[in-house]
């Protein structure tokens, strides 16, 4: 078959598919995927290079819908390069299917999960990163946005990006289709403005009308061969092959019922569902690593704060395996992430301050085996909280770092004071949330988040913080917990904490001892955590137990505490529960000063301990 | 004095008190204030129109400080305007004084909180937005903004609506000093690129030489006068007028010692600290409001979605009262918001996909009196949350409005479901979290909401829900609940629901009449919660609880009530406590098949109750 007349017989069936399998569903997006349908054929016809029977062929290009919701396009891509049959493509949004209502890696051909509007370039952006600097790969990036995305900051900051370093690549395809959910877009069909958006941000665009398929042929290959980034900005229409979808307003997210399918499949013209030829990529092995080494941690035995504990974890990280990437949002002398640089260079990666594009090239830097540690202050992964949510559903596995947390800071102000960032972690699927206290702690758990699955979150504190801990450094682990006071009485009063709210707690102990016990709970895994230490702890305390932690009381360590101890159907062993945490609006101050006001320094714990203390005994009387 | 000799004292002057204030802190960013001292002399001395005696005066100027960490110059601004004196400047970064690290309202003359880069700028725009499309106000909103915060996309997000809205009263200066916090920043000095990307979103550019006081005198004039959002693009020098700060890596964010700030001092020459003379707003007085009427919310009597009454309810308000404006992240068909439009269609904003930018217009908003309401699913509200964990730092106002909350959404699948937002929201500063399971009750917390202070977020649901409430609808209330059923016995399990599970809780104490009697506890309010009403049903349940919700399970609903008897000290009369939430990573399927898959559907609420109610009882044999 004639190259033009593969890619037509290609689109309409990729068309009648699009419209089947939503119709099927009694939902979805056909409009959104038949504005795409010409530029998706020529591209798995005829420039998608791709092994289908072996997507983790580390050659193979990748190719991300950044619009999600034209789902049925992208596993109609799937059915024409027979990945899947036409049985499971009617099987489209079904309880059960793995062709969900917008892609998840659940499908072995999906990179990534996308639906959340522009994070599927970001992410792209960071695949052809790893590709270009890390791995020296063959393949092309390529991915497919919608134009409503296109108002998504976040698509410009991946632009920013592939064209500040050059990622010849990388290739996006804007199918600018006019409409978005509700009506027209920003800039409807003013494809000029796209370009001049794109060439200013450092890519080249090359406009298309994006249903002439011969044009979208010279377009695609010229994207593959031009030395820098390129952005196809391509004039589609919505409904695009359908007379009565064509240019409709009202017809977003919305499936044709089975007589208006009847009609569409009928002007699309006979189809007989078919199997395309598609490329395959040119044999290619990634160079052999050296093999991982254990890494050599360094041994702390002066005041050092984890923040600086973690970049030179990450140092020994770098130096004892070659499939650890570091990325860092323009703060890596605060997070210390730039210690990284000092062992592996190549690896480091500057991301300037745009988190969300940071935790995208995360993301994208774990699809092709990478190990990507990402870091900035805690308050502000809060950008990034999409992304995160996303990286879940797209099963990644990031380490992130938030460093800075809490009132502890000092005088830079609340802007700058992770106090949400716990609750923000933990309330993401599968998430381990770890908070040291001590700089050979933080080693250790940046070892154990190495080879975490899903995504793991380390929050570091700006200041010195005394070293706790010199032995039993190998017996840290994620859900696990460690006494530093009290550990052998059995008449105590139990007090949680975590970070710099461990060295408070010791304090208040240090201060009371010899007229209250107090057991002090270094509670470093935040998420899982240890369920068994807590119960032990309301045992030897009789149920009295203060809580005390850098946050807002809502979503930390407290609610994990109390969790965990209602699942653990113990409630009624708990006689006293303290919270200390930050209930006040912060302001600037010494270190010293702030935890005092925020009444979670060694003092208000002491009180509190006292209280406690004593209402147990006016009730034990 | 002659104009230009008036900015040369003036810009001695911020200079230097730019290096006394920091060095008196002994930290802070003299250097990155150093820069922009030329441009903010010229805007203060003679162009910003600002009564310093009243910041509450309608037609003032607004200057924002993107550039957050610029506080010196922007509190050594007031000092030379006569607003504070020099002994309150020397209180920078002190505990107690109100002259913040980064620059917060509690400042009169700051509208909004800044320091997370990338905001200020977008706020802006939503003050200009509100005085060109609302009030018809004379001031023009002028921003500064760092280049290094250039990467942040929500500042091309910002002036995409400038651009689009043609918002002639707005413009951003940035300060291009080439240096980030840890070196030299991706474009550097390279202006052009700046100026192009500028155009390209649609605003005028403006390239200046910043220290060239004559040109910046001559910009300002234009950015004024200009029919199109304008945006100066400074070229300067980091640590400007102090030759050994200037151009130099490693000066960010570091403090002079006293012999280096009195060497700067001496080059920057004898200044007399002094008030400056500073334009006022033409006397403007905005057009008087309509009196505010009592809104006329509808009555429903058959099953309607949460997110339709929202809409409704919205279209009352906007019949009812002048001041309240409608935000929507282009699903406001999705969303209902778009039901605003009905009855007030010149104060619906349509922000397209661009929802940091939506939450910082509100925020931009409610400094100029407005009341906003801004909208998006609510699983893409966790895109905006550093805005809104900002908002809370500005003492904002605003409130927000998530749909399509949980697997009950249904075919769309998880990118789509908010099964976080309970937690993002909960941990927001002095935020109010309120969660509607029927059309009458969604009214009157919208109605709750538009007089509530702080953070207030109402979380809707996409099915249709029947009707509980009719009669009673008066009596809900922030930190209120409702029982729904079993609310006349001493001998019930408790269940807790909130919106959706309501309804499966409903279902489940049906089906088990007569053979479990069991309270249904509608915990509408979920921040602050109704303590008081936990309190008394675990009195009548024997301490046997469920709460159930569509939700992760942490942060969520669950976390809340466990909080609120922790605090309420009643910890011990919880015998059994089972918490329904959502565990595994869901996929696409209808609702009913979603919420009976993740475990919190009428089914398990039922199986759940029958094993407290038996556990209960075997204890009790």
């Amino acid at each position: 078959m004639a190259k033009r007349d593969l890619y037509e017989a290609l689109a309409r069936q990729l068309r009648a598919d699009s419209i089947r399998c939503s119709t099927a569903a009694g939902s979805g997006h056909p409009t959104s995927s038949l504005s795409a349908a010409d530029l998706m054929a020529v591209l798995l016809g005829g420039h998608l290079r791709y092994d289908w029977s072996e997507p983790s062929n580390p050659a193979n290009d990748h190719l991300i819908f950044s619009k999600g919701h034209a789902s049925p396009l992208n596993y109609a891509l799937f059915r024409a390069a027979g990945a899947i049959t036409d049985q499971e493509l009617l099987t489209f949004r079904k309880f059960g299917s793995r062709l969900e209502g917008h892609p998840t890696p659940v499908v072995p051909w999906v990179d990534v999960a996308t639906g959340s509007l522009g994070q599927g370039l970001p992410i792209a952006v960071g695949i052809a990163l790893a590709g270009k600097r890390v791995l020296g790969a063959p393949y092309h990036v390529w991915t497919l946005t919608g134009d409503s995305e296109l108002a998504e900051g976040s698509i410009w900051e991946g632009l920013d990006h592939a064209g500040h370093e050059r990622l010849s690549n990388f290739t996006a395809i804007f199918d600018v289709n006019r409409l978005g959910q509700r009506g027209p877009t920003e800039l409807e069909w003013n494809l000029d403005a796209y370009a001049a958006r794109v060439s200013a941000f450092g890519c080249e665009s090359i406009v298309v009308d994006g249903h002439d398929l011969t044009a979208i042929d010279a377009a695609l290959e010229r994207a593959r061969r031009t030395e820098r980034p390129t952005v196809i900005v391509a004039k589609t229409v919505k409904g695009r092959g359908v007379s009565f979808l064509e240019d409709k307003v009202g017809w977003h997210g919305k499936a044709l019922d089975a007589e208006q399918a009847r009609r569409a499949l009928a002007e699309i013209g006979d189809v007989t569902s078919r199997t395309f030829p598609t490329l395959k990529p040119d044999p290619w092995q990634a160079p052999k690593r050296p093999a991982a080494r254990r890494p050599e941690w360094r041994t702390y035995r002066e005041p050092v704060a984890t923040r600086k504990a973690y970049g030179e974890a990450l140092a020994a990280l770098g130096a004892s395996r070659a499939d650890v990437v570091v990325l860092d949002g323009e703060v890596s002398n605060s997070t210390h992430a730039e210690d990284f640089k000092k062992t592996a260079a190549d690896r480091f990666f500057e991301m300037y301050i745009a988190e969300q594009q940071m935790v995208a090239a995360a993301v994208g830097m774990q699809v092709v085996g990478l190990v990507p540690f990402a870091s900035t202050f805690a308050a502000f992964m809060t950008r990034a909280f999409d992304f995160i949510r996303m990286a879940a559903i797209s099963r990644a596995n990031i380490r992130l770092c938030g460093s800075h947390c809490g009132v502890s800071i000092g005088e830079d102000g609340p802007s700058q004071m992770a106090l949400e960032d716990l609750a923000m972690m933990r309330a993401v699927h599968g998430s381990t949330v770890l908070y040291p206290c001590d700089a050979n702690q933080t080693a250790r758990l940046v070892g154990l988040m190495t080879d975490r699955e899903g995504i793991s979150y380390l929050r570091t504190t700006r200041e010195k913080t005394p070293i706790l801990y010199i032995d039993g450094l190998d017996d840290f682990h994620v859900g696990g917990s460690r006494i530093v006071r009290g550990g052998d009485t059995d008449d105590a009063v139990v007090v949680v904490a975590a970070g710099i709210t461990v060295h408070e707690a010791i304090k208040a102990a240090d201060e009371l001892k010899g007229t209250i016990t107090v057991r002090v709970i270094d509670a470093y895994s935040v998420k899982p955590i240890d369920a068994a230490a807590l119960i032990d702890a309301l045992r030897v305390s009789q149920g009295r137990v203060c809580v005390v932690e850098d946050h807002w009381p809502e979503g930390g360590l407290g609610d994990a505490v109390l969790a965990a101890l209602a699942e653990a159907g113990v409630m009624q062993e708990v006689e006293r529960f303290a919270h200390l945490a930050v209930r006040d609006m912060p302001g600037s101050g010494k270190p010293a000063e702030l935890l005092d006001a925020a009444g979670i320094s060694a003092r208000h714990i002491a009180d509190t301990v006292r209280e406690l203390a004593g209402a147990s005994r006016d009730r034990h009387r």
